[in-house]
């Protein structure tokens, strides 16, 4: 008989949360509610608070084994600890103590991005494989790493792929030159499309020009996938993944994104290198829930 | 009581075994034997033959528990294969099934790099840390990884750091470009000081030019310190490591790379990163054994 959990995923505009069935190689949602993430001066109180009322809704009639929360930012899993969210404004808060205060169940805290990219690795576009990174592609990147099954946080640190440097000089938001995502990201084909054509554009209508010829488009487009492979082959270098799963807004352009990208990365693989799996995200925005889950419920298991 | 392991550790000309005491968290050489490797037509079979006689000898009036044997080159622990050996001139040789034949022992078979960077994480440099990165240095660089105090494997493929790009543009023993090892290793190091003079020094040479003030010796050096720098930076982030243990012969320079080497990479970090302890190596060319001699022993705890 599969656990019964509760998991809510907390962004910047909105919570959702989900009662959730998880067996051995499954989470099957069987019902949802979203909610806007509440803001004030103590953000991390109120976020706690709507949490506990959803979990509580949600329980209604259930039996239910744990909770799993994941919030974006900062996260020490191992400690329970929102280290930083910008977007939220807490630092060091103690979410998970929190959470046990007002929740009746054991509960799990966790981070969006690598719970996340655990649900891809067990039940999407990775399942069955033990060695996997889930790159989401947004406005930044940074990857959910697993190694031997097990999600690796380094910290909290770990992943940041965004921001290795590939040499091609162009200046970071984070203050340094050559990033991966200063090329390859939602934001920067955006950005380099206006610099290059004063046209305002978001990264999806870029792909649209690309498949319609526009030579500007194509320009930014290459220079992304490029610099995508680079990073990719760094992570190949260092890590070995089996497989990569490319995520986020981004990876919406499916296979204008994977073929070119695919075919770049193989042409640098030498003898040395685990050549990867390449592979779209499955989940899309509920891999943060269900991923919440799996997290409550392994958390049983350790037990 | 401790557990009682004999450990072997191949190498390309010497094998290095002993009687080992293993607890929690030490491991003690009772007593040692050195061999040389022997070669011939199936040096799988002559290296399996040599290891059952090293353990017979080892075994006389001793209680052992389990047997580990580690090898270089290319090896894949989940299966037992030894999966390639320029060296040793074997390829896919089933090499822990075939010891298992020899040897009336529960027999573990590793890495001889990982288990050397096992036994400095547990036993060394790097003792009461989980996510740990050892980096010998010596002909060439790779890496053994740690996360969460588990060695890591990516197959056999992790950890190739010596083949990072770090967009210096000189060419590398491995048919690219740019790679850290073509300026940080020992092997880089002699032949750019040859280019530079004309004269044949080794590593070590070159470091004590460096000391005596020789500038053409410094330029070398800083050469090979900052394009160490870049690639441990590569490390910390996409790994996030708390500990980068630098052994190996180029390490025995000591202070004359960690300290520079500390101050370029703490130049580069930035608020995402991880900071990580940079420590010498503590256990010299015993490490191999001694990771040998855990690996044996943490076999069996999981069976």
């Amino acid at each position: 008989m599969p656990a019964q959990a509760i998991a809510v995923d907390v962004g910047g505009t909105e919570m959702k949360a989900a009662l959730v069935a998880v067996g051995p190689d499954r989470a099957e949602p069987l019902r949802w509610l979203r909610r806007p993430t509440p803001r004030g001066e103590d953000t991390a109180r109120l976020v706690v608070d709507a949490v506990a009322g959803l979990v509580a809704e949600l329980r209604v009639d259930a039996q239910v084994d744990a909770a799993g929360v994941v919030v974006p930012g900062a996260v020490d899993e191992a400690r329970g600890i929102g280290v930083y969210s910008a977007n939220l404004g807490w630092s060091d808060a103690p979410l998970r103590d929190m959470l046990a205060e007002r929740i009746d169940l054991p509960v799990s805290l966790g981070h969006d991005v690598r719970a996340g990219g655990l649900a891809e690795a067990r039940l999407g576009a990775a399942r069955g494989m033990r060695d996997v990174v889930v790159l989401p592609i947004g406005t930044g990147i940074a990857a959910a790493l697993l190694f031997d099954g097990q999600l690796y946080a380094g910290g909290g640190f770990a992943g940041e792929i965004g921001h290795v440097d590939i040499g091609h000089g162009e200046p970071c938001g984070c203050g340094r030159t050559g990033c991966v995502e200063a090329l390859a990201s939602s934001a920067a084909v955006a950005r380099r499309y206006l610099a290059r054509t004063g046209a305002e554009r978001t990264s999806a209508e870029v792909a649209a020009a690309v498949r319609a010829g526009d030579p500007d488009a194509q320009a930014v487009w290459a220079e992304a996938v490029d610099a995508l492979a680079k990073g990719l082959l760094v992570l190949v270098t260092v890590a070995a993944p089996e497989c990569i799963v490319l995520g986020g807004g981004f990876a919406q352009a499916g296979a204008l994104l994977t073929e070119p990208l695919r075919e770049r990365l193989d042409a640098m693989l030498a003898a040395y290198h685990r050549r990867p799996h390449l592979e779209l995200a499955e989940l899309g925005d509920t891999a943060g829930c269900l991923g919440a889950a799996l997290l409550a419920t392994e958390g049983l298991r350790t037990k």
